[in-house]
This record gives structure tokens, C-alpha cells and sequence, in this order.
């Protein structure tokens, strides 16, 4: 247990007047939010147009929310802390938008909002409004990194923000309905990966007051002890803060926060001075206070406060009924605005001196506008990695080995600002070079057989995809750089977090005071076609599918099909700004298609013409097109087969490795315009198309293509088992030998030498099906496949 | 805590050599499928040819889970217990296929696999092997209701198992690396929703082996004190078994489970005599032995057994490598074959006789092939619940509120078999008609306020629809019912899991001896169009793209535009098998198109033309299709205006409830056959679309069909905020006036009068916007829109 190194004194009358008087003012803004259309400083009675039509917001959580910053303001002034501020419960949205304007924040940031009542009117109109801003913590919001929509990300996410940050305090509400949250429940464990030399503090609120929407939460109503002993066994040492008089929890919550502080920085001159990184026990504060709190007692005969009936708008008639009208009015008045604003409508001054200044502001925290501190990574240059490639699919290569080996000196040339995560997949996906700059984040005991743990690594291995991922997001979005590596099935774990983010970027990138980040890179291997030996669980291409769903405008997916294409993308997504970047590539040996230059140059069109394993030289009779790397191997073995059965069938492969070229460019920013997808395509031949995923997809992107009706996909449809890997393309009719069979069935007039061959490639299937069956592997001719010539086919000479 | 009533007897002598034989035999038959093709008992020499060209399976997690198995066993003898086992290090899968033959089982099921030694040979060859069974623990494995490939979702599995199963236990092996993820972490408060009295008990085994893949574990490496206060914290009473002395380790861990059992028979029958229905604190085992037990302590000079390096296959050259032969030949030897098999390959009578017998085998334990004990809801006549519809389009109901009422008689009537699941969201999903006859459960403490909290409710609400998922999973699997309710947004929070369950649906089918099981229901509300309250985060309709990628015979999506249509579709949902069905359902006040009977003819027909919103009589000039309650309402309203300003358009409007429809039926059991599709949609026609979700899922369903060329699609478009519902849709341009932009836009000579009518509708969206920007809520005139008579329009009588 750390010690507890002071005792906090307690505030002065005045102090708490302070906080009180500044708690009123946010809270007093919070309602004027919800409810108010005009008369924002209630000068004259409330009537029913100064009420809103339609209330849309959520009062349960907010006074809780603002009770915790204007503490924090206290603590952040004293001690000159740098802290940024994580609401859990973001359908508080009144109280974090009231705190930015209360802090001079949000009219500088949205100069239509002015700091006096014709600006407090234009705040609360436009809160929850048609053309206004959200109900909840977003984009919108000054000071925010965490939107809290879809409650579980608030601890991981303030621990990412914290990592490398070793000056920041993150402070991060937790509601108590979050708290029930998988997610949620796993980052308490966060702590485990915190270094307290080299990272910040996050120092947890877990608000419970009681409530989620209809039911009692499980944290408000479990025995003390146990809840205790839970969060000790989380690592932490709570401080309970606990009542429902105001002047009472002032005291104790500030005395709480000192000792927090107090603590967390005992624990970091201890850890630093001494460089001691085993992990401290962090201190957390846990806040016991009614749902709704100095909202109203009683509507319509029905206790409100302290109950789930304050968690959205508790008065709801307030334009209809007179009742509930001058009750909104009685809640308002209880704050004494009178008080709180000047004649302007501008906070009092007494009372703005309570928000700390400038940066300092936790609505002005410039790692909450991450983009602000984001510094290019240190690239070394990609090309240094190529494998040499004599000649086109005749040496192999692992992928992501290769890319392992740049990863590597990316992280030693940018130790402050990268890292690599990953669920424990990092070394099975074969970025394992990365072990030779690095290693793995582990504050934890150590044995004498652990590989590569270190209380400094730059690679974080925790076996949930929902750590990976928020510790990530929370990394970017305070303006650093990293790239998750996940298995591709299990990626969909976080799925929902992904569309979170993506609606956060499309949000933030309209929004011109936020600053660019880095994109969220992922690499996504193990992938469907090489997980033959898992089986079905672990067989699933559909994240593509989630991400071409997002806005246009930030996503982008590649499907490199070697190694130096791979190289070729990930430089290039590495520094990519706000976009999701979805890499797919193998780790298994694989052929090598393409020297660097060609490699680059193919990345760079994003799709392209393989001229060396097509044997047409003007319009083909059939395009064989692929995309991802084990399709990529059957067409070439395809192409193969036809170049040498079918020598005067004019082949043509395209390869594609940005997926959203396939798209038309009305559609996205990286779309090919229709004349340069016929002139790849054709307009009227039939394309056989080999795609690494579910086969709807290509064409959900193509349909608009002049030649979709000629367009025949094979992928991945649901079959998969424990089996070999090229059962597992036979399985789902995407061999090389089903291709051929594609192209003889849609190619017209080939005669009987094609049909001959048809009967051939289905006899090969079934050998090569009992060679399996027989050997418990795949037949080495298959397997070992190369192209056995680089020159074109006599034909195409 | 709870009182612990037996100090259990020590094993004598021969008990631990009897459970140690049959663990060894386990062990044994474990090894010998991941490495042996031939040569099962060793009767000769170990040779290259003996052993699998490619191994593939996992060892370390093996050993550990056999010995839990092997001491359940004398449990359930002693006691006959009911008792089944969840596998949660599911990649130990030759383990449970090992426990499964020793018991009798799998020979029973797989009658190729007998119990002697060709039996032995085919069961070691089949494992992993191409045509086989897969390297986890499947559907394929007798016993299970748990593939464990994806981890995370044992323990939630094991409550739903438990649920309304008062005399089962369910044994439930938690590996330390599940253990990191999010939904295992929410998953150990499932404890404050399981009643001592009516449901059966849930004992977990977290197995603390100490790595994973390639680190070590988080909860094994923390300090004791921390572990033991946080499994406290979650409310269990742990006991340690620790060792690596197989002899006292199964005294040990023969004391933990009497104890166990002990204590969970004192609190059943604690409850049930008392009616004390507060919640106990269970008992659970912690158990801390080697990674890779018994197997090899040093491969190559580094240290296997008790490490991470244990994780899959420790020696991986056994075909080429004679050293690591002649180590996996004293491996398997170590285990002395001969003292547990006879001469004919069988495990020896005084083994098998350590086994339990019948059903009382975890093997073959009916609660783990659900649909055995399945029986057939009772179900009032959901005809009861209609609405009047006295002419279309004119009444306002609330769906989901009318689906209430039909569910709480369900639940009324079906009290051991069915439960509603939802994340604090049944009231809000206005569902609360339920509470007329059921209570949310609740073990904990309650207060004054708290509303319809019972020990013996049938809906589950907590804030993780990780939980919802995973118990509604596992009380499917065992024989019973349900439906999860959730926000459509939110319900990509279990994609993985939908993914995973599919999975199981799709090789369960085409298992014989796998009964049937209850349909997977989901009443997706909240959606997308009327979460303009709560903004971005909460609108996502893209959970129906992620069924629509499963495997067809398995998935149905429902789109019912009102009231009664919704209870005809959920009564169909309700009655199916073996089917993961998705509805979307509105929940706010909406207007009632079809009386019940007509309702029933247009869901069993699954889409259809409206006759009383069409103009056309033969053939149209254009179709307005809808999917969805928004589009059709949006739809209806462009049809109108088109009745009126352009009479002599011939408009034919045509609903689709049931998505899959719009396939060919080549593709889904439900598709429609060219043919009826042409009917319906024409063959050349211009098809205005107005679907729920993401526009390009009906381009991915319909592009075979002849007229997709002219089939234009309106869905949502990822834009969004906090807004009025009307704005909603203007903002994805799929509103009424947009709607009749497009006919004009894609129907030839169509006049001047269109022209105008088009600019006509351009400014009354401009208009629309500005009202809701001025008023805050939309044009009175727009959201009271109704079918202003029941006439067909003059052109067409």
C-alpha cells in the first residue's frame, strides 16, 4: 500500500463559498441548457416560449460531473497541476459545455458565443437543437477526448492519454452504470502497464450515485467491504467521498483530491528519484452522491432526486403545465444566478479566478486537442527493408516479418511517441524483430523465463482487443502515433469501438480548432486464410465490411499482397492523419511478387496491371483481378494453369491493393473514375475476382461499374474448419483450379481443349482433396507453387 | 461470507492413484492426438510415420483442464451431481475429446470411433486433421456449449447455463489469459443476478498456469492479497489449490471441490427451505499449477514445462528430428499406456469405472445438447394483442409498446423457460408492459424507489450487452428461450459474439446427434432514426450488414413497419429454431399501416405491393420501395404527394418485412425467385428504395436481380447529431421530399409540371430545415402527416 504522505487542510468558508458558488454557476448553466429557449438569466419569469419544445439531455450525472471539476479547478490552481478531465458519463454533455464557457474556453473556441447573456442564450439554445451541438461530451466539446455515448472506454482511454505523458494527470469520472461494462471492468487492470517514471497518472472517480436509466447499478449496492476489497484488488487505494450536504462533501471531496494528489506525486518523485518502476498502488476516489443532486426533490407526487427518475430531464412539461414551469423555474432560481453573473451575464469575476488560466484550463488542455502536440513520427526510409525479388513469385518471404524489421526502427527513432499494440499476437504475428529495439510494458512480477518485459517497452500485450484498442485511441487523440496488431477475426471484439472512433474523426475534421492526429492504423494478420490450424472460431474477414460502412472520407483499406508492398502501405499509413487505416496481410511464407520500386509504384496507383503474369497485350478475353494475398496466389497459379492449357486465351491479372479504388471517385476520395476501372476491367469482359473477404463486398463497391454485370467473386463464404490452408480455399471454391473453372465457364467459344481442362481442374480438386485427407497436408506441388518463368507467354511476346 | 459447513475427508491411497491413472489417461489420449497419426498405444517403436506431418493443437492449457475434469468426476460420483463442464481455454480441445472417449461418449456419438485401439488410431488422426474435427473445443465436442476460441465468454455462459436450472452446477474453467479480456472481467458480477433458490449454481476454476501465448498473465503475477481481495470483491469466497506434486495438488484439490460442493448444497438448501433469495457468496477454486504439466521440461535446452513456450506444441519436429521423437515417445510413455489400456486398446474396467454413468457424464450431459430438454413455448395467440387499424396510415400506436404486451403473457405463461434480456433498456425500448407480470432480477439490496426489482423477475437488465449476449447464449444452449432487446447502435458491442454463435449454428445443423435449439431473437430498438435525441453515438444501423455476411440458412432479418406486424414477426421469431433472427422495430408513436390480418398475409409473404398507397394498376411507371418503419412512413408520404401532384404517374409502393427476400433464392432459403422478384420490382422500371440501414446492403442483396441497374437506394449515410427526427432523415435525404426529387429525377418525360414540382420539394426542405432551426422541434404539418383518405387515387379505380 503507498504511503499517504499529508494530511490535507481543510478549506476555508470562504474556499468552499468558492467552489459552491462556481458549482452553482455550472450547474445553473447545465439546466439553462436542457430547458431554456430565452431569458437565460431569468430576469424575467419563466414563461412557456423561454422553454424549449422538445427537452432532449440528461441531468442524472451532471451535477456529479461538475462537482468533480470545480474541485479539480481548485487542485489544478494550487499546484499548477496540468490535468485533463475523461467523463465517463458523457450524456452529461450540459455540465462539460457549462464548465468550457464558464472557463472562457468555449467562446474563444466558437466566437458566436459571447460571455454575456446574449451569449448564454445562444448556449443554451443551441444545446440538444437542430443545427446546435449534441446532447452529449463530443467533438463539440472543448477539453474532450472521450465522447461516452457508448458507455466503457473512459479508463482505457485516460490511459492512453497518460502513457509518455509523465506531467499529466488524467482524471477520469467513472459512472457506476459505465462501471458494469465489460470494457470497463477489464481497463481497472490499465494499471498494470503504467510506469510511473515515464507515464502520467490517471486517477479514477468512480461517481456512484446509484442509478443507470430504470434500475439500481451493481456497484452502488454491493456490501462497502466488498466494493473495498474489489478495488483493491484492482490495484488501487480508494478514497471515499460519501453525503448529501453540499458544504460536508466539499470538504471531503477536497480533502480527498489533496490526498490523490498528494499521493500520486509522492508515488512519481519516489519512482523517479529512485527510478523505481515496479507498480505503485495508485490512488482513486470513490464519490457517493444522489443522482440528480440539487435538482428537483419531488415531481408530481414521485421522488426524483437521488433516484433513476433524475437521469434525463426531470421536469418534462415544463412548456404545458405551469407547475412544472415554475417548479424549472424554483431549481433555476435555487442557484441564485444573480449571484453568480454580473449585469453583463459574464461570470463574476471572484469566481472566474477560481478556473485556472490558459493551457491549464482543462477545457483548453492542448492534449485534449491532440492534434496540437502531434509531432511527425522519424521514419526511417521503408525501402532499406525490401527483400530482393529476382523475379516475380518465385522466393518467399514472411510479410510481416519484413515489416516487423521497420517496425522495429521505428519504435527506437521514436520512443516518446509510438507504440505497438497488440492482444498477445505481436510475436505470433511475426513482428518479433520489434523485440530487438523494444520491449513489452510490464509493471508487474517477473520470472526468469519471460520474453522481453520491461517497465519501458514501446509494445503493450494484454489479451483483450478492448485495451488494446481504447489505450490506443486515447494515445492518438492526445496527439501521438501506433498501430494495433490484432488476429483479423477477433478485431470484430472491438468493432463498436471502431465505429465510436470513426464518428468522432468525421466530427472532429469539420471542426476547424481541432487538430489533425494520427490516423489508427491497424494490421490485421493471422488472417482468414491462415488460420487453418485454429479453425472456424478464428476465420472471419467481415471487419472490412464494418469499416467500408464508415465515412468515405476516413477510412481506407489495403490489402498488400507481399512483403514490400506492405512496407509500401505501412509508411504510407504511418503518416496518414485522421483516418482509420485497415491493413490486411499474412504472416505465413509467401511468395514475393514485386521488387521495391514496382512495389511502390503499384501501392501507389493502388491497383494495377501484373503485365508479367498476363498473357494478353491489348483487350484481354478474360481479367482475372485479386485482392489480398492468398488470392493473389491462386490467380497467379490460375493465370499459370491458362497460360500454359489455354495459350491463345488472352489473360490479363489485375491486382488491387487499395479497396477503395474499386469504388467510383463520386463515392471516395480514393474512387477510380469510371474510364480508368474500364480501361483496367474492361466494360464488357467477364473478370474473375479473387477477394480476400466476403464476396458481397466487391460488389457493393462496383455495382455502379459499367461491367458489374460481368464481374464473378469468389471469398470467403463461411466454410472454414481445422484443415490445411488450401483445403480452406477449396472449401470456399477460391483454388486456383475453381478460378480456372470460373474463367472456362464465362469465357464464350473456348471449345473442347477447355472443356477438357474444366474436367481436369475438377478431378485436381478432388486429388487434392484426398491428399489432404491422406497426409494431413497439403500436396508439396500445390504448396510449393512458383512461377516458373519470368518471361510473358510466346503469345504475348 | 458464507459459513463453511464440511471439512472434507482426505483421499485415501488408492482414490488419488485411481484419479491419477484416469488423468494420466487423459493426459495420454490429449498427447496423442496432437501428435500421432498411427501406432496409438506404442506398442512399437515410435517412428517418422507415426506421428502428424503438421501438429496443430494446443498442449499447455491441457493438462490442467484434464484434472479438473478427472475430480469432477469422483465429485458427481459421490454425489450424483448434475454437473457440466465450460471450457473457457477451449484451445485445449483434445482434452475434452480425450475426457469425452474415456467416458464412452464419443464412441456413442461417432460410432467410426470405437473404444479400442483402430478407435484410438482414428481418434488421434481426425484431431486437426483435414476432414476432421478442429484443434478447439467445438460443437463438434460432445459436452460442450462453449467453443472458447474467441475467449472472454465462459463465465457468462456458465450463469445462462445456470438460469432457471435449479439442480445443475456448472463447472466452469477460466484460463488466466481469458481472464484479461472485458466481458470475463463484467462477467464474475453475473453473481448478483443468479438466485440461490430457482436457479442452479455456477463454479468457477480460474486456472492460473501463468501465460498465454507469449507473456505471462495479469491475475497471476499480482500480488496474492490483491487477488484474493478482488475475487472477494466480486463477491466469491476463493480457495487456493497451488502446486506442482501431483499427488498433493489432488488432495488438494479433492478438499477444494468437497468444500465447494459442500458449501454450494448448504446454500441451496439454505435458500430453498428459507426462501432466502438474498445473494450468498459462492464459493469458487483458484487454481495455480504448471503450464504444460507432465509434459516436456526442456526442449532444445530451454525450459517448456511452466512457461509460456508450453502454450501450443512443445516439441515441434517430431517427424524430422529424432531427438524430439524420442522425447515425445518417453513423453507419451510417461503416462505407462499399458497400466491404463487393456490389450484391446480399451481404458481398463476399474478406470472407467471412476467415470460417472448415463447422463450423469459431463460428456453427455443433456443440458449440453439444449435442445433435448427444448420445449415448445406456450404462446398466447399474438392476434390478441392487434391494434385496430380502422384505415391505413391514420393511427399512432408504439410498436414495441404493443410487443409488451403480448411478451408479458409469454412470460406469463412460460416462467421456467423464457427470459427478456436488455441493457437498462426494456422500459426505455417501451417494453414495460412485461412488469404487469415479471420483475427485473435482482439479488442485491433494494430501496424505496427502485422500480420492478424481484429475485425471481424474467428480465435481466445490467449495462453491458456483453452479458445480456452471453447469458442469453448459454440459456439457449441449454434448452430454453429468450429474446435480447437492445439499442441498435449498441448491439455492435456483441458482433464478435453474434459472430461466434453463428458459428456454432452453422456446424451444430449439420451435427445429428445436435438437437435443435431456440432461435437467437433480437428486437433492435432505439434505431438509428429516432435516436436524434441522443446524437452520432447512439445511431448505427449496421448490425443487419454483419448478420447478412453469416451463413444464410441461419439468419433472418425482420423489418416490420408497425405494430401488428411486429407481433406477427416476433410470434414467428419466438417459434423458429436454430435461426439468429434480427428485428427492427420503432418504438415511437408511429402510424399503424396494416390490420392483423393483413399484417399476417404481408409478413408470410415477407414483402409485398400496397395497393391502397399505389397509383398503379398494371404496370408502373415507377416503385417506391421501403424497408423499415421510418422509410415506409417517409415513403407513404412521397407516394402521397406524387398521388396529388402528379395524378397520372402510375406509382406502385412496395413494404419488404422480411430483408432476405430481396436475395435470389439461390442465395437464402428465403429468396425470391426471379420471377416474383420482377413482378414486384419490374423488370425495367426505375425502383426508388428507401431501406433502414446502409444504402449498399440492398445494393449487395439485389445486384443479380435483372433491374438493379435501375434501382436506386436512400438509407442512412453516417450523418447524424443531436436534432429533430425529421432533420434525421433530410439529412440522409431519405425524406419525403427527397423521395419525390428522385422519381422525378429518374422517370422519363415526366414535364414541366415535375420540374416544379421538383423545386417544389427543394425549397419545402429548405422551409422544413429552417422550421426545425427556429422552432426546435419539426413542422407540426410534417411530423402529423397521415393518409388523408382510404381511397385509391381517381386514375387508378
Amino acid at each position: 500500500m503507498s504511503a499517504q504522505t499529508v494530511t490535507p487542510a481543510e478549506l476555508s468558508d470562504d474556499e468552499v463559498a468558492g467552489i459552491h458558488a462556481y458549482w452553482r454557476a455550472a450547474n445553473y448553466l447545465s439546466v439553462g441548457q436542457i430547458y431554456l429557449l430565452d431569458n437565460p438569466l431569468l430576469r424575467e419569469p419563466l414563461a412557456p416560449e423561454h422553454v424549449k419544445p422538445r427537452l432532449l439531455g440528461h441531468w442524472g450525472t451532471t451535477p456529479g460531473l461538475n462537482l468533480v471539476y470545480a474541485h479539480l479547478n481548485r487542485v489544478i490552481r494550487d499546484r499548477d497541476a496540468n490535468v485533463i478531465f475523461i467523463t465517463g458519463p458523457g450524456h452529461g454533455g450540459p455540465g462539460l459545455v457549462a464548465n468550457a464557457y464558464l472557463e472562457g474556453t468555449y467562446s474563444e473556441v466558437y466566437t458566436g458565443i459571447e460571455e454575456d447573456a446574449d451569449g448564454m442564450r445562444k448556449l443554451f439554445r443551441q444545446f440538444s437543437f437542430p443545427g446546435g451541438i449534441p446532447s452529449h461530451v463530443a467533438a463539440q466539446t472543448p477539453g474532450s477526448i472521450h465522447e461516452g455515448g457508448e458507455l466503457g472506454y473512459a479508463l482505457v482511454h485516460a490511459h492512453g492519454a497518460a502513457f509518455d505523458n509523465p506531467d499529466l494527470v488524467v482524471a477520469c469520472v467513472i459512472g457506476d452504470g459505465e462501471a458494469e461494462t465489460g470494457p470497463l471492468a477489464a481497463s481497472w487492470h490499465s494499471n498494470k502497464f503504467l510506469n510511473p517514471v515515464s507515464d502520467g497518472a490517471v486517477l479514477p472517480v468512480l461517481h456512484l450515485n446509484g442509478y443507470k436509466i430504470a434500475n439500481p447499478t451493481v456497484l452502488s449496492r454491493i456490501p462497502a467491504g466488498e466494493l473495498e476489497a474489489l478495488l483493491r484488488g484492482y490495484g488501487y487505494r480508494p478514497i471515499t467521498v460519501a453525503g448529501d450536504d453540499p458544504a460536508d462533501v466539499h470538504q471531503q471531496l477536497a480533502a480527498a483530491l489533496d490526498n490523490a494528489f498528494d499521493d500520486i506525486g509522492a508515488i512519481q518523485r519516489d519512482a523517479r528519484s529512485g527510478g523505481k518502476t515496479e507498480r505503485p498502488v495508485w490512488p482513486m476516489v470513490v464519490l457517493r452522491t444522489p443522482k440528480g443532486w440539487t435538482g428537483p426533490q419531488v415531481v408530481d407526487g414521485k421522488q426524483v432526486e437521488g433516484t433513476w427518475r433524475a437521469h434525463q430531464v426531470p421536469l418534462a412539461e415544463t412548456r404545458s403545465n405551469p407547475a412544472h414551469r415554475a417548479q424549472l423555474q424554483e431549481w433555476l432560481r435555487s442557484y441564485e444566478p444573480e449571484e453568480l453573473f454580473d449585469d453583463a451575464g459574464r461570470l463574476r469575476a471572484e469566481l472566474r479566478a477560481l478556473a485556472p488560466h490558459g493551457d491549464r484550463r482543462m477545457s483548453a488542455n492542448p492534449h485534449a486537442n491532440g492534434g496540437q502536440l502531434l509531432h511527425d513520427l522519424d521514419l526511417p526510409d521503408f525501402r532499406d527493408y525490401a527483400v530482393e525479388v529476382p523475379r516475380p513469385a518465385t522466393t518467399t518471404h514472411e510479410a510481416t516479418r519484413i515489416l516487423g524489421t521497420f517496425l522495429r526502427d521505428v519504435i527506437a527513432r521514436n520512443r516518446d511517441r509510438f507504440r505497438l499494440m497488440g492482444p498477445d499476437e505481436t510475436a505470433s504475428n511475426r513482428l518479433d524483430a520489434v523485440y530487438e529495439s523494444t520491449g513489452k510494458v510490464w509493471l508487474s512480477e517477473t520470472m526468469p523465463d519471460d520474453d522481453h518485459l520491461s517497465p519501458t517497452g514501446r509494445v503493450m500485450e494484454v489479451l483483450s482487443e478492448h485495451l488494446c484498442q481504447g489505450w490506443l485511441e486515447g494515445y492518438l487523440l492526445t496527439g501521438r502515433h501506433g498501430l494495433f496488431n490484432c488476429y483479423e477475426a477477433f478485431v470484430h471484439i472491438v468493432d463498436s469501438m471502431l465505429n465510436q472512433h470513426a464518428k468522432w474523426l468525421a466530427t472532429s475534421r469539420e471542426l476547424p480548432w481541432r487538430q489533425p492526429i494520427a490516423s489508427l492504423n491497424y494490421l490485421l494478420s493471422s488472417h482468414v486464410w491462415r488460420q487453418d490450424h485454429n479453425g472456424a472460431s478464428h476465420q472471419d474477414p467481415g471487419f472490412i465490411d464494418l469499416v467500408a460502412n464508415k465515412r468515405a472520407e476516413i477510412t481506407r483499406v489495403y490489402l498488400p499482397p507481399d512483403g514490400n508492398t506492405l512496407l509500401s502501405v505501412a509508411d504510407h499509413c504511418l503518416r496518414s492523419r485522421d483516418y482509420i487505416n485497415v491493413i490486411v496481410a499474412g504472416k505465413q511464407p509467401e511468395l514475393a511478387y514485386l521488387d521495391m520500386d514496382s512495389a511502390i509504384a503499384h501501392c501507389t496507383r493502388g491497383l494495377g496491371i501484373w503485365d508479367w503474369a498476363s498473357t494478353a497485350t491489348g483487350e484481354p478475353d478474360v481479367v482475372l483481378a485479386c485482392a489480398g494475398d492468398i488470392p493473389t496466389l491462386e490467380t497467379l497459379a490460375a493465370a499459370d494453369i491458362l497460360r500454359r492449357e489455354l495459350p491463345d486465351l488472352a489473360v490479363r491479372v489485375v491486382n488491387v491493393v487499395d479497396l477503395m479504388r474499386l469504388q467510383p471517385d463520386s463515392e471516395h476520395p480514393h474512387g477510380l473514375p469510371d474510364k480508368e476501372f474500364d480501361a483496367l476491367f474492361t466494360s464488357d469482359k467477364p473478370v474473375i475476382f479473387a477477394y480476400h473477404g466476403y464476396p458481397w463486398l466487391i460488389h457493393r463497391l462496383t455495382y455502379r461499374r459499367s461491367n458489374h454485370p460481368h464481374l464473378h467473386v469468389r471469398g470467403f463464404k463461411e466454410r472454414g474448419t481445422t484443415t490445411t490452408p488450401f483445403d480452406m480455399v477449396m472449401l470456399n471454391d477460391l483454388d486456383r483450379f475453381h478460378l480456372v473453372m470460373d474463367v472456362i465457364d464465362r469465357v464464350d467459344r473456348l471449345g473442347a481443349r477447355a472443356a477438357m481442362l474444366r474436367q481436369r481442374m475438377a478431378d485436381a480438386r478432388l486429388a487434392a482433396q484426398r491428399y489432404t485427407r491422406e497426409h494431413g497436408e497439403d500436396d508439396p506441388q500445390i504448396a510449393g507453387w512458383t512461377w516458373k518463368s519470368s518471361e510473358r507467354n510466346e503469345r504475348s511476346e
